[in-house]
């Protein structure tokens, strides 16, 4: 395979504000053979994230930023098409974080064999993967969710959002949705979120929410920021718990937006507001296979993706991400589903 | 004792913004004779809080609003006069929330016995009361105080915020306060707290929180709210706790204020935000007592007090809390130590 080229997305400029096409750019170079405990990983799928904006910008933070000329990184599925490990032989499919890319040759540690069998592959960048898992610890751990809690979910209609709303419902809870389109919301609707709110159409968002939350929220799932979170924070019940999974209404601002007015409500009101991030709650794991597997079998755990094929357009998936010109999760067909 | 006669604070007008002498007004009224259940408490000393502030607004809070024109309430200390109860004793020393009146008859059960040995009275309004457990709630229990930890206290000097300070350091932490006068800061230095940042002096708050915490914040007391809730959230460490106990800084405000334009980093770092409210928190009281008890009778808690003399003068005893015009715990004398 010494004349393999493998085309791939570099970061040609840091964003400013919204990122755009011309901040990234395609490019090939050849596929470098493996050496001792290497393997060659041909991708087939590949995901975009909201987090990946964050990287995109040379600061501190819980990864290292992107750097200027190089390949991306992300989550990826692909298959070994040669090995020099005996941890993963031909044709084992795996998960890594070698995105944006078609071909990756690397440590055999860089990649996690995983088991087709137990969904489609592209489920292991989903309800399987890291939006599932973030989905859980979120709800679960850092909302500390009881059983028949009202929910409020914001993007809920996103790779992860999706995955809270069944999640919460099958813990028999109340659980109203937003999302920025009617079709958004039908789908939510059909999956059996009680209620939603279309936050483009639905005028004053604080009212919709006060609307549908009479007596008040236990949960909040943040998926946005801004003016959903004071929303949220207006009409949360005493011990509320607000997990915060992200702020992508806020992640291209060039200048710092103000927080929430009423945050001071969290004194009064005895509320929790908790930031994290998945890779910090990996003790889950074990729980959420479980709990995830057994909903995925009964049924009861139902996803919409939108692909891009070709790695040429995972520039254009990412923009999506914050367009909202993607309905669940975003993906990239990047080779494939057989790369061997 | 048919023709005594009680002095009493009453609301005059819920205070707009700032509030003001004119607020309040000064009454009398003749002294309740006690019923079958009921004794007949002198009150000796009144405790001025700024939660008392949210209490003036009419609104649902998780405290009733007080009524125009009836006598404020809030913490006391009196000794039993009179009593129909077999529950108290004349010359009883009791707590109440019957505060802002030089007299209360009423049941026995509204008022609660204290042991006058352990202290100075007024430390039942203090180390010893509510402040000394808001502190002891928030510090140990909400921001999840580990030996060693970096701690940062907002109004470090007040009734709440010197009582937090020498609990860290009791716990070995390395502890930072902000006061607004040099005055305060030297008190705070002398007792063992590490640095102090005069927020009146210092210019840029943020800058000098930063330089305080080369190493970041793993606790953050917070008493004020607004910058000092910024500066804190840039500078707190990954898996940081924002003890949320008040926000002072605003309680004035006619129009919301923006929150924190920083809130987004809870995300990346992981941070936990959470209010309490004291009363919310009785789970600790053995602990609280035991540990405050020891560390008074050790002579590693000390407290200041500012003292107004007499009933007349509560509310320029109030005022002055929003003035930084009080160091330390703000009380007000209301009739000699002895009532019988």
């Amino acid at each position: 395979m010494s004349n393999l080229v493998s085309k791939e997305i570099r970061l040609k400029a840091r964003p400013v504000g919204m990122p755009k096409a011309s901040d990234f750019e395609l490019a090939s170079k050849p596929v470098v053979q493996p050496g001792a405990g290497d393997v060659l990983v041909r991708n087939i799928w590949m995901s975009v994230d909201p987090y990946m904006r964050g990287r995109m910008m040379d600061r501190e933070s819980y990864v290292p930023p992107f750097q200027i000329g190089e390949a991306l990184q992300g989550g990826a599925l692909g298959q070994v098409v040669e090995s020099k490990s005996d941890k993963l032989k031909v044709g084992d499919f795996v998960q890594s974080m070698w995105g944006w890319r078609e071909y990756e040759t690397n440590k055999a540690e860089t990649f996690q064999k995983i088991d087709p069998s137990l969904g489609p592959l592209q489920a292991y960048l989903g309800a399987l993967g890291m939006p599932g898992m973030t989905a859980y610890a979120g709800l679960i751990k850092v909302g500390e969710l009881k059983d028949g809690n009202t929910v409020f979910v914001s993007a809920a209609s996103g790779a992860v959002g999706q995955i809270v709303c069944q999640l919460a419902k099958a813990h028999g809870c109340y659980v109203v949705g937003s999302a920025g389109s009617d079709d958004k919301c039908a789908w939510l609707l059909k999956q059996g979120v009680d209620k939603v709110i279309n936050y483009k159409t639905c005028g004053d968002l604080n009212a919709a929410v006060g609307a549908a939350f009479p007596k008040g929220i236990d949960v909040y799932f943040d998926n946005v920021g801004g003016s959903h979170l004071e929303a949220a924070i207006n009409h949360m019940k005493p011990f509320g718990r607000l997990a915060l999974c992200g702020m992508i209404e806020q992640y291209n601002d060039t200048a710092p937006r103000p927080g929430p007015s009423n945050l001071i409500m969290a004194v009064g009101k005895s509320l929790k507001l908790q930031g994290f991030i998945v890779s910090n709650h990996l003790d889950i794991l074990p729980a959420f296979y479980q709990e995830m597997g057994a909903l995925i079998k009964a049924g009861k755990m139902k996803w919409q993706e939108t692909i891009e094929d070709g790695i040429e357009n995972a520039p254009k998936a990412f923009l999506n991400l914050f367009t909202g010109g993607n309905t669940g999760k975003m993906l990239v067909k990047i080779g494939p589903d057989k790369a061997v």
